[in-house]
């Protein structure tokens, strides 16, 4: 598949991601990060910046495109499995590829091990999700699973608590423990989480707002969520 | 200027914000959306879902297109005389529109009191600003000042602890006091506060990360450093 932007690569040629082939603009500037792919062993060939973004589909390649090897998902044992206190996100019916990729670049910062997605309605592991995380999609898994909801159950049986973030609820989201094995469940911005999915969950919990609009960005939610509950 | 987004127009209707023009796709479909603007005496037009993006170009109009008055940029005075536990961010070397918004839009429900930006390189006022806001810029003013260093000054005069982000920072972010007015300083992704601005600072303060790439979209940064100095 093609990715571009230059945190996407750097990070691909990091892990090992298999490059089948690397584009660079002809007047590309970053000399630094040139020498770091010469350090590396890697290759390319030059091109007009025109026809980077030809390739790219937008013009937000930063100067730099390449033909990888696809992301993979997981499963939730790949993940759980000898992991005594994870720590997940579950995405309820969000399947914006700029959120998915936003999600992913602050769980790699905040030290939490995996994005969980429905298989139905999950974003593909595109170009854009790779972008948006900032390189973060080759070091958080993203875990697909065929119901969110039996997973939930799942993640219960292993000791997991899964907290579900509900504008009604009536507990603060800075009364969560985090001394046990944790999932945060976000739904999308306009209906939350599904109802059969809220039923699931341990305890509900609501972030606290001060305005008249009230509406947090879903990836800022995940974050806040994330920061309040990361392993020491 | 044009706007569009149904929640960038129902704040506008809200707020009273002039509104020359009302254009609303002939299949637009949200009836509740439409009794609110009948109810609050707002008439539209009806013209093509083409014709709309072709005004807005964007396709993201969610149907709706006005023409309003311009959002107007405050001073500094307007928005800290008077009050005395102010809260504001303010953002140093950004430029990008969606992150002007995106901040707005959680001041917006961190009960901030505004966003403090440089008047040569702050985003225009844009629809963009407005959609990514969520209708939060009707409600959170954006302070332009002509140089942030010395508006920093004139806040620690007036009391204002004056808080940079810095990855290099000692002090963690959750050190931060809240029972004193409070201004938040975030510089750009790639290069951080500038160093005179990072002078002007009472302390800096870092976000911690867990991770290998380790970092983090400024909305994302500017949004747990709000909420972790909220007022009560």
């Amino acid at each position: 598949m093609l990715v571009y932007g230059k945190n996407v690569i750097r990070e691909a040629v990091f892990q090992g991601r298999p490059i089948r082939s690397l584009k660079v603009d002809r007047k590309f500037s970053d000399h630094r990060f040139l020498a770091f792919l010469r350090d590396k062993g890697v290759s390319w060939t030059e091109v007009s910046k025109e026809d980077l973004s030809r390739l790219a589909g937008t013009t937000s390649h930063q100067g730099i495109v390449a033909d990888v090897k696809d992301y993979r998902v997981w499963s939730l044992e790949d993940v759980l499995d000898g992991n005594r206190n994870p720590r997940l996100v579950i995405l309820d019916g969000i399947e914006d590829p700029h959120n998915l990729g936003a999600v992913l670049r602050t769980a790699e910062a905040a030290g939490y091990d995996g994005v969980v997605v429905q298989k139905t309605n999950r974003a593909p592991l595109s170009a854009t999700v790779a972008k948006v995380s900032s390189g973060a999609i080759e070091h958080v898994p993203v875990i697909e699973v065929t119901n969110i909801g039996t997973a939930i159950l799942s993640m219960r049986d292993r000791g997991i608590l899964v907290v579900g973030t509900d504008g009604a609820a009536t507990t603060s989201y800075d009364e969560v423990r985090s001394d046990t094995g944790l999932a945060i469940v976000l739904g999308n911005e306009g209906d939350g989480i599904r109802p059969l999915v809220k039923k699931r969950c341990d305890i509900l919990v609501r972030i606290p707002m001060k305005g008249k609009i009230n509406s947090l960005n879903v990836s800022v939610a995940a974050a806040l969520m994330m920061y309040r509950t990361m392993r020491d």
